[in-house]
């Protein structure tokens, strides 16, 4: 599993970096802010769940470029902003200062805008993708990303420091914040399938069960991990008072819900027939991360 | 001319109104927030351009509605974050306090990201819209607004501040900040006809025109209009130490300079041979608008 997410990270991150130089007109230092936002040692794991999913059901690699590089964009810059002193603010990310420490408040939120801009841009001009496919892409991640799936999220989530929600308001809240994406890169992987319409249910079942074990993993690491495996301070959700699964219901009862989760999301990818070792390995992955 | 952009005006709000209250999910302080910044007295002038292009070139409004929510969408992310304490630190935006002002200064970052979201969401979901002609219309904003468009503008004009450009980099950056989306209304209104890849330069070429005169107007109304007229603070760009034209080339200059855009944009109306009075007019009106 591990060598094969190794080969998903180098497809994106090759692909990102193509997609990132043929801007030529851009700003020089804009460019090199964006790069420095997006070329990162992030752990790709949305883009190979684009991948492996699109891989289970027989679509050829270079079929899913553009919503894997789409979907990192994304990502990376909800994180830009996330990081803003006016969000989390944060110093540290992926173990390399901020893009607002390292070019400054100003740039940072027109790396993010401009980022986002991109991921559209990819998928409506992405290679080999008939527009009917680019559309549903389209589709998926603006409404993912969007107020009812990310951005909502993380709108909840900043308005929750200093509360503590029950815990179907906080599974909400995640569903929103991380999961909204991680299901995304499901469905685009799939979405050019012919199988797509009957599977949508199931994958988005399987979706939901694992983005929510990464959340409580994540913070199950913010208290088990340290600053330098993490790449981001460790403690920062004590720090932020924030609402997480451990202060909620305790640390064992957290492991314990994960690793259901997990179970359940193995289940159904048997239950959908759909034959990846790879996604069978990145639910237990979620579990057992260090980071 | 000012009867016709006033039904183009309502028209759009309603189809504004109606496409941001239609996302019933979304956190409810989060979706108030968006239509505070996107329902306001705008001048409405991207929406417009692509209704009276596409109408020009015969069209039926329902097929524009998409484009010209989506352009709305984008100017009015820009302007809510262009208007953040780290860009200009405006309190003041067409009248009423600023987004951040109103809402904080995190949720007026997720409010432009999420608007930015909505316009391709506009977009991929645009009724009456074949597949093919909603990727085209993807492709044109992703570009016009992107790095190599207003975003890239942006970028250029916040790292200006204090300095004098020559006239021609401060033409580019209104080329890209503002010109792009301008010239990206024209597109999209005139880009499901038959006629488009024939008319493209040409619209181009014209929308370039009323954007630098449109720039250069602002720059005028700057320093001799006043703020309750403005809806902004007159006087902001000496302030902010902005380059303008009245700085670089005088008052005078300035005037001739966009009367000069003017005439070669309605020249140009002539040579394509599209039959619309409001484009005609709304050249002028450019040129003649107090805010």
């Amino acid at each position: 599993m591990k060598k094969q997410l190794a080969l998903y990270q180098q497809r994106v991150n090759d692909a990102l970096t193509h997609f990132l130089t043929s801007h030529q007109t851009a700003p020089t230092e804009l460019a090199e802010a964006i790069r420095y936002a997006t070329l990162n040692n992030g752990k790709r794991l949305r883009p190979a769940l684009v991948y492996a999913t699109g891989e289970a059901l027989g679509m050829s690699l270079d079929k899913l470029d553009a919503a894997a590089c789409a979907i990192e964009l994304v990502h990376s810059y909800s994180l830009v902003h996330d990081d803003l002193p006016a969000m989390d603010d944060d110093d540290l990310r992926r173990g390399v200062p901020t893009c607002h420490i390292k070019y400054g408040e100003a740039t940072a939120i027109l790396v993010g805008d401009a980022q986002q801009t991109l991921a559209f841009d990819c998928l409506a001009n992405g290679t080999n993708l008939s527009d009917k496919h680019k559309v549903s892409m389209v589709q998926i991640l603006s409404q993912a990303s969007g107020t009812v799936g990310m951005i909502g999220g993380q709108f909840i989530d900043i308005h929750s420091e200093g509360k503590l929600p029950s815990l179907s308001a906080l599974q909400k809240m995640h569903q929103m914040k991380t999961g909204a994406l991680i299901q995304a890169a499901l469905l685009l992987g799939a979405c050019q399938s012919d199988r797509f319409d009957a599977l949508r249910p199931n994958l988005a079942y399987f979706a939901e069960k694992i983005g929510l074990a990464f959340q409580i993993q994540d913070d199950i690491l913010d208290i088990e991990s340290n600053t330098e495996t993490l790449g981001k301070p460790q403690g920062s959700d004590e720090d932020a008072d924030k609402a997480t699964y451990p202060k909620l219901i305790g640390l064992d009862a957290s492991k314990n819900m994960r690793d259901t989760l997990i179970s359940e999301a193995k289940e159904c990818l048997t239950k959908m027939d759909i034959q990846s070792d790879f996604l069978i390995s990145i639910a237990g992955y979620i579990a057992d991360r260090n980071h």
